[in-house]
């Protein structure tokens, strides 16, 4: 497969009439062939209403039809592991094993999702039976279950250009539970995106499905992605970013005549709370971990631990342990020159804050980009005082609070904005003095963590990768593991419906043999 | 009990700062005593303060204890019916059945959430046991239940003074999943709402709850609303009530700092298509039935049939049909006088619309605010033309639109906005021929009706009272029935936690007994 570097809209190239644009080796500062072709308004109009054509049939197809379209994608994808992979690490300078796991990690998430609706139960099909002797009033037989919203618009994140971006969790949710995905390409990485984006489409087609159940567009600026969430075909969105980008995304949705839901996440600093008893009996392997957590993939991870929550009486200890092992670490360059700009940037802006004192640092790395990870350190009452120390600087860097007792922790633990994930490092027998610190943590995050590092998150049935807001657009959702599925879904009734005209998870025989909750019993 | 007048902030009474006003008979046109003080931002943040404080230990609690509130909030209310209905009465010149049989609605609605969080399987416990072997990497385990949100602000609807009002089904969803609860009273029945708040309050003092987990206000104007609504403390909204209103509150909480969920039910015309093979077989039996639905409550129900699609060729049969019954229909008075005004504007408006007709009207009210049962005509294609005819008329009120065959059904079902309920009347046998108007009509609507009417919503599991924009502001929820229970949640993953640590729920030796998703397996 070599790139065309065009849009696709259905089955066919976008014209590109917007210009054209390079991809940029991070790693070296060199651009890359070929040209892109950018589109516009046209491009948009007819992906959308090939998009909201397609929902006509592709919502009427079963789960196991659709789960062949999803393993098809994770098939087609290992096909060309090596041209992605290839293309991967020149797009954005991450190591070719990470880009090989990243691929392993996103085919998994297809088939999971293809199991998922497969199988059918996670549908919450319901049903009441009538009666009509109740008195006063006859009951009406009445069946619900949960149905696709519509046209889906899925951002490509920069830092996963796989798992997150064209054929990502936000696209395999959507198109398992029967929405059309219009993929906005992350402009980083378009040639990566291409690659995903024709595997799909073809994909679509082997499997019989309509055109319009899968669009990828490069979109020039800011203006044309809002226009494309303003088309009255889309009924959601999907968006991994900045908190910048994606409340301007949100705002656009509520604004607009029917307003759609948006589920963005867009930014946290995942604070860990490390208890004086886990300093004092692990504090060389915390800091170890922490070091590595905060430096995978040049911290460019959603849920990199960008604040650290201890006890003044552990600074001394806890301090030289990070400088031990953050000397050490070097990152590789950062995904965007843009990115490593904004990254500096947040450095400096944290060094000049009252009561800010740089704890250690890592190395330099050797690219046009070189970036340093940073442990800054604060005391607790500076902390409290200052909001802008609340802020995520994207990438390797951290911020220690320094706290008087646990009362301090508790109201750091109050004063921080929504999280992804909190963390507490503690020691067996000592966590109930911290009851409280977990109670507020549970009110401020996703995923709360014990004795370990926020980083990493498993792609399961109970994963919850979704917090209050700043760090996601609605806290009520997840975008990894299978609950993703419920993102892109609403809840229909069937009032006294013949069972013909009913969906086969809500006819009588449950030929689909899924479980269902049965007048008020959940029956396996 | 006696009406003190004022409202209900925590266990005291507000100061009624705003000035005072008095409840309207509408039946006769009579101010009712007592007065009522109006209260402002001082109650406003006392009230919220109050709720957030109640809520770290309100979202402690167990399902069995906040079940224990609601069955004692509905042992209150059963024990002062006569002193509800008969202010109720007044307030609302609703009939003393219906006034009875609405509190036995809200006092079932309480029980119902009761039982619901008593046996705990709906919070979706999931449990992912740890694999410490798992290759590359160990495979952490993961646990996630859903979790509250944290304080509600419930707005009181005019057209159920119980069941969607202060005691209504969305204070108690919220109750029952472990949210405190701001009322809003609606001042068209402020002693019914101050009769019913001050059970709720007796109920949190003899549950020994925190006095937080409740206030009823009294606020006079929508900015004092909005200010609510935009408290910081205030993590989600319900509302049900017009379009407008809805909106304006919509847009007041995603423009919040911290933009919130609200559950807004706005709208709906809730269509009624009626097949030719409906007509011929029972044309008489289907005016009758949609006279009385139409009229039921004087029109004053969400799902009120606003509109009605038949053919042509059936015109001269329905429109007689529908003479015979609606000429015999009177509706009592509406629920207050701009309610009647507005109704009044509604039916002046269509009728000036190019190509509508009056097919039948009923019999005026003898009232200070009489008001007639009207059914319009129009052809399918001036319908189709303009989208003034698809406005709620709130009120015993219906369009009958004729169309040239079954595209014409199409068509109409293709141009309608999003609605609770739509409709088919249909004969058996007939109904293959229509599958593309009930897969459109999905698309459409949250509850799909058959050979019945929309009015009457049963509560239950499967019920789905909430439909795409504009009938509610959100599509994927639903303000009655046990899956209301969710809006106000958000699933929240435990990675690695101490079994003591966790909820009961979530506890290894599932304590509670509840249904779980137990490594990918429902386990009951």
């Amino acid at each position: 497969m070599s790139l065309v570097g065009k849009s696709l809209v259905g089955s066919e190239f976008g014209s590109g009439s917007e210009g054209e644009f390079k991809a940029i080796n991070p790693a070296s500062g060199e651009t890359l062939e070929p040209a892109f072709g950018l589109d516009g308004k046209d491009a948009i109009n007819k992906a959308t209403s090939l998009a909201a054509e397609a929902f006509q049939s592709f919502k009427l197809t079963s789960g196991a039809k659709r789960a062949q379209l999803l393993r098809t994608i994770a098939s087609g994808l290992e096909a060309n592991v090596d041209a992605i992979a290839q293309r991967m690490q020149e797009e954005t300078a991450l190591p070719e094993g990470r880009c090989r796991g990243e691929m392993g990690r996103t085919c998994g998430q297809l088939r999971m999702f293809a199991d998922l609706v497969e199988e059918g139960s996670w549908l919450d099909a319901r049903v009441e039976h009538a009666d009509p002797d109740r008195a006063p009033l006859p009951k009406p037989g009445t069946r619900s279950m949960l149905r696709p919203l519509g046209p889906v618009v899925v951002f490509g994140a920069s830092n996963f250009p796989l798992a997150f971006s064209v054929a990502g969790g936000d696209t395999a949710s959507a198109l398992a539970v029967g929405c059309p995905v219009i993929a906005k390409a992350h402009l980083a990485h378009p040639g990566t995106s291409e690659l995903v984006g024709r595997v799909i489409q073809e994909s679509v087609a082997t499997c019989g499905m309509p055109e319009g159940v899968f669009s990828l567009l490069f979109l020039p600026g800011e203006q044309l992605a809002q226009e494309l969430v303003q088309s009255p075909e889309v009924k959601a969105v999907g968006f991994t970013g900045s908190r910048r980008g994606g409340r301007a995304i949100m705002d656009v949705a509520a604004a607009r005549p029917e307003p759609i839901p948006v589920f963005a996440e867009m930014s946290s600093i995942n604070p860990v709370f490390i208890t004086r008893g886990a300093v004092a009996a692990r504090c060389d392997a915390i800091a170890q971990g922490f070091a590595g957590s905060l430096t995978l993939g040049s911290g460019q991870f959603c849920t990199n631990p960008g604040l650290v929550v201890i006890d003044n009486a552990d600074r001394d200890a806890f301090v030289a342990a990070i400088d031990k092992y953050l000397t050490k670490m070097s990152c590789t360059p950062m995904l965007t020159p843009a990115i490593a700009d904004h990254y500096r940037q947040g450095l400096e802006a944290f060094a000049s804050q009252d009561g800010v004192t740089v704890l250690g640092s890592g190395a330099g790395a050797d690219s046009p980009n070189p970036i340093t990870p940073t442990v800054f350190g604060v005391s607790a009452e500076k902390f409290l005082a200052n909001g802008a120390l609340s802020a995520e600087i994207f990438g390797p860097a951290s911020l220690v609070v320094f706290c008087d007792g646990a009362s301090d922790f508790l109201k750091v633990a109050g004063a921080i904005e929504g999280q992804l994930t909190a963390t507490v490092q503690y020691e067996s027998g000592e966590l109930e003095s911290f009851t409280d610190l977990v109670s507020q943590l549970e009110s401020k995050a996703g995923r709360l963590v014990f004795n370990a590092f926020p980083t990493g998150v498993e792609v399961g049935h109970a994963m919850v990768h979704g917090g209050p807001y700043p760090s996601t657009s609605d806290g009520r959702s997840t975008s990894v593991g299978t609950q993703a599925a419920f993102r892109f879904c609403r809840p229909v009734c069937w009032q006294d419906c013949p069972d013909e005209l009913l969906p086969k998870e809500l006819q009588e025989s449950n030929p689909l043999g899924i479980t269902r909750l049965v007048d008020g019993k959940r029956v396996i």
